[in-house]
């Protein structure tokens, strides 16, 4: 069966970004690109500081409430239905629910065909790099670096602890699977 | 009926953006927003400038090509879904085919009620604050200022040329549909 | 006289950058852009939320540290130093001390030509304008709008209230001072 | 005698805006960090696509004209002059100049104690980065890998190829010498 969704999960800081920047960049179709950054975004900005919406506490911490949890169930419905309509899409998403926030995608994806990547890197490298992007509340980064993969079930998992974006990429394109030529 | 979609339409620096960000905030429910520009976030960086994806001449002219057109079909299918799902959804969009764009949405949309808005600007004051926002080719917003309104039809339109954003939006805020209250 | 820097005072949104890049734009020779934003930048990031350097509160309070008065002192003999070798430059400030901060440049500005610019912009209107764009928080703009002109004296002042910035960016540009033809 | 400035010299994508921000984590003083991004965006807009100012081609080369030149130099005159009055500064360059780039700096230093740090990234590497990181011309991080480095002089080297950008900040922290304690 051909891929049609290629759903990264990892740590803030733990290289998603660059991965996905990569994956678009070597993979011969066009891939759209969607995350909970994007998501985020796309909240009125009252919801960014809420307790209804999504909070980050000084030492990094995330907490969403009900309203995020509601609008966030829409909007994978929506990307899963671009999916379902011909589009190929790359997610990049932090699983603050562990197993929980990878069932979200489950009940919802039936039959459309998924690449399911975890993304690691060292608890105390991803702080490292928090600091060098600089945009980050400083321990966001360690405090996901693990319970973000908590009883998630991949198809495969690559570590950005020492491996380039670009090489994490060329390993995940390489499990994408593509229409049968004929 | 109740409004599911509000969708604006507009050239270049006429102001969609900060109606969209005024409207988040005055209307009581929590509304998503989404647009062209987070559109082409989502693809392929080589999209962005390619005679397949968007392309932004010096003199500020805009030309898509025929990926582009496909994976706008997909996406406008998704969102349109995350409505049909329980979402309320903003759209700030640049009807650069007029008439056609607006027919590209009409397809989809089937039994989600949509409060459609064109937003205004005289040329000239666009183009002033086209220099002022600095992130812009120089003559897009006069290029597109009238084309992008040929042929569509609204249920009110606004014109920022001398009403502040909030203005407009408590305008539009009023148009809104919401359940009937019990 | 020739002036060699044109410095613009105006509370949070009152629309300081767009003036300054549509100054930028009008002005026949290459101006220089610097301000209390990429003052900020500049900033160890730790400074950016502490009691030792700036501290911006829920409600858009602003208060500025020790090691912030220290930086920006020299950051802003460095600034005057530039216009002295050569450079034309724009500053865009935030007079939080009102005359004091006034005094701090002219201390330091010597027999280098200044043209001092009022930028004003009614409370309400400024509010709004801070909720359209977005990356401000919410308070900012009104708890400004009139403090930081308090005391403080001007060749001229413009108002963003009803005034385009390319407008009031033209009613500035000619009050500047070339060398003289020959 | 006291470190005033640092300055880092590498090629685009080497890493050294992470290095940056990372030394201005760890050096115990608050250092200022300029560079030739933030003197780029105090460019009025038409030098940043001009045969006066700077201008970047599709396949990533810079060339830069005469005006820039001008005002470049004024500006390392102001940044020097922050550090004599008293400021500790981290400049990141790109010397596309190689040596002779270091001369500018050099020639208007005088008493100020530099230490001088060249960042190197193995040209395939950077490549791979410029990728990841999405905003930048590809070809770029290649083209200027190693011309950047032709002939200048340094206190020492970190390569990022292998390294950590938080590694790097504090082998660099290491050599800045700050006032004797008494």
């Amino acid at each position: 069966m051909t891929t049609r969704m290629i759903i990264l999960n990892g740590g803030s800081s733990s290289g998603k970004s660059g991965i996905v920047r990569c994956l678009q960049d070597v993979l011969p179709d066009p891939w759209l690109a969607f995350g909970c950054d994007s998501f985020v975004d796309a909240l009125p900005a009252r919801m960014q500081a809420s307790g209804t919406g999504i909070e980050i506490t000084a030492d990094g911490g995330v907490s969403v409430g009900e309203d995020f949890r509601a609008l966030e169930e829409f909007w994978t419905e929506g990307v899963v239905a671009m999916a379902r309509a011909g589009a190929r899409i790359i997610i990049d998403d932090v699983f603050l629910g562990g197993a929980a926030s990878q069932r979200r995608w489950l009940k919802r994806l039936d039959d459309v065909e998924v690449l399911w990547v975890g993304v690691r890197c060292e608890s105390e490298v991803a702080a490292g790099r928090e600091v060098a992007r600089g945009d980050r509340a400083k321990g966001m980064a360690a405090s996901q670096a693990d319970a973000v993969h908590e009883g998630v079930a991949y198809d495969l998992e690559v570590d950005t602890t020492r491996a380039e974006a670009m090489a994490c990429a060329r390993t995940i394109a390489a499990r994408v699977r593509r229409p049968a030529e004929r």
